[in-house]
């Protein structure tokens, strides 16, 4: 049986598209090679990456000044990459703390330039001198979301959407520099995405590992090292699917559909609970305990008898936490809401 | 039809195990999700990455003073990763520079050291003062291979072992640190391995980004950040088709029988022409040149015809290769030399 997964990620895929990976790993199109086999410097995977970033600027819209990577590092290593491609030595970066993700960024930036760290606000005040703001629009772990933030300078600004690039619109001309892990809505582990703006490539400093700088790799169109050329392969077929469902403003409404359905009835319910503020509920990460504590384990448990995982919350704030994303269907939703429901009155 | 893969990377997998992979990509096990799909903090890939960390230690007969990483960065990353590990700003690194890849290394490291360079030589005099001394086993590019150095002190020996790992037996014992890419004879692209003596940990320079802090890595086995769990289970995969094939020995008999075959038609017939010296010679890698050079792209052509591709030789050097990893097998070869034997004489 196939088990609906509400994990953080590595998130549940479309089964449709693992319909489609299964038998391209057996034989890619009729190239007479498996997709795992595929050469990256070969013309049947050179048509494929160029396929693949023409259909992401398509479904996001990506201006043409703007440059796309496909790189085979974790989003993580984006928390040294981002001050070593865009900050000098002696200069300031600010950084927006909203959460775990976001801390943890900030704590590698420190290694490399001077670090102004910010709690959430209406609005920021940053000198003109800082070489970037950083924040992360969605940090899973406290099930927070953050809109581009309004500050006082022209700096470019910096984001991690690991767990939300592809789940709705975004206006990329707002950003310097967006990066994001695939793992959450758009392939299986093992890659990540940067989308950054011509003018702030060429400035990355000496002590940059070639592989994590954007500028190289912008020049070899990703291709400086050997790729995770099957994640690539699954990019596209996920693209092509979002497409199917009718693009980012589509998919959009129905994460708001899903997101909005469960946080109504953990509102309306006195057994469960949400800690945050109705403006920075993720609409991806839903978090939530239950009145009874002691009744995590078995919640978990009865979750995965009924066909349900991933439901614990992070480990540094324990609890429940439901993702919601892409591949999640508003079926799905209701048949963890129904669950909730019998939990809670059984 | 399924052709025969002479490229050096992304390379050839074992057919059974793209069969194997395809069923699990629907669903792994019977765990109610997809090998895609799986949570890295979850005690089902918690039980992978340990079976597969215990089966390269077996396979390769690891000693238990040296730690094993599973890292999500392309081989290129450890050439900016192995200084930064293990020698500090001041310090002096020996890199033997027998080809294109030693030499990338050698370009890297000096972004982070003084780096003395050293051409291949019967036995090497080493500073003892100097963090280490660097040599690629295999050049793909050149097919040349290089045996494990004697040099004049103790200082550890750094090898990237990105073709040749899972080739044949390797005493771990004279090695400090060993890496690879795995998409030769490991796993699809999109992860690489490190084998690492306890005592070179913990020394990290301040600069080193996180995800290639290899103590950090050993410290959270290998999950600081999500992996490429997807070419993990591949590895095991691999590492089980490894034994049933007999276990290193035998492949690397296989490997030899497989070589020797191709370099003894090549020495023979006199259309073709391989320039390395015996003692030098990469099994893996058999570079060769046509007699005619204006029928190079009809060699290729036709031995698409007959069902064989990847035998263009690297960019840099020209001519033809052919890569002879585990996947293929002495029939592959024969079937090789019938068609380079046709061709010369047509």
């Amino acid at each position: 049986m196939r088990l609906i997964n509400f994990a953080a990620g590595p998130a549940m895929l479309p089964t449709v598209l693992l319909e489609r990976a299964s038998q391209q790993i057996l034989e890619w199109q009729d190239y007479g090679f498996s997709i795992l086999e595929a050469n990256h410097r070969g013309p049947e995977f050179g048509e494929l990456i160029q396929q693949t970033e023409r259909d992401l600027r398509q479904v996001c819209q990506i201006p043409k000044n703007y440059k796309v990577l496909f790189l085979l590092a974790p989003a993580r290593a984006h928390f040294a990459a981002i001050p070593l491609n865009l900050s000098a030595a002696e200069q300031t970066a600010d950084y927006l703390v909203s959460g775990l993700w976001s801390d943890l960024a900030a704590g590698e930036a420190e290694k490399y330039c001077q670090v102004q760290r910010h709690q959430l606000a209406d609005s920021y005040t940053i000198d003109d001198s800082t070489s970037y703001f950083y924040y992360t629009d969605n940090e899973t772990v406290h099930g927070i979301y953050t809109s581009c933030p309004t500050i006082s300078s022209q700096v470019p600004i910096a984001c991690d959407m690991t767990s939300s690039l592809l789940t709705r619109p975004i206006e990329i001309e707002k950003y310097g520099v967006i990066f994001a892990g695939v793992q959450k809505n758009i392939a299986p582990s093992g890659l990540s995405l940067v989308i950054i703006r011509d003018d702030l490539l060429h400035r990355a400093r000496a002590i940059t590992p070639s592989v994590l700088d954007y500028s190289l790799q912008a020049e070899q169109g990703s291709l400086l090292n050997t790729n995770n050329n099957f994640s690539i392969f699954m990019t596209g077929l996920m693209l092509q699917w979002i497409n199917e469902q009718g693009g980012l403003a589509a998919i959009h409404q129905r994460n708001i559909e899903k997101a909005s359905k469960l946080y109504h009835f953990i509102d309306e319910h006195e057994f469960y609970h949400n800690p945050v503020s109705a403006a920075q509920r993720s609409i991806l990460n839903v978090v939530f305990q239950l009145a009874e504590e002691d009744s995590q384990a078995k919640f978990l448990e009865m979750a995965k008898q009924a066909g349900m995982i991933g439901l614990k919350g992070h480990r540094k704030v324990g609890g429940m936490r439901a993702s919601l994303y892409n591949a999640i269907s508003l079926a799905d939703v209701d048949k963890l809401i129904d669950f909730m429901q019998d939990f809670a009155t059984q």
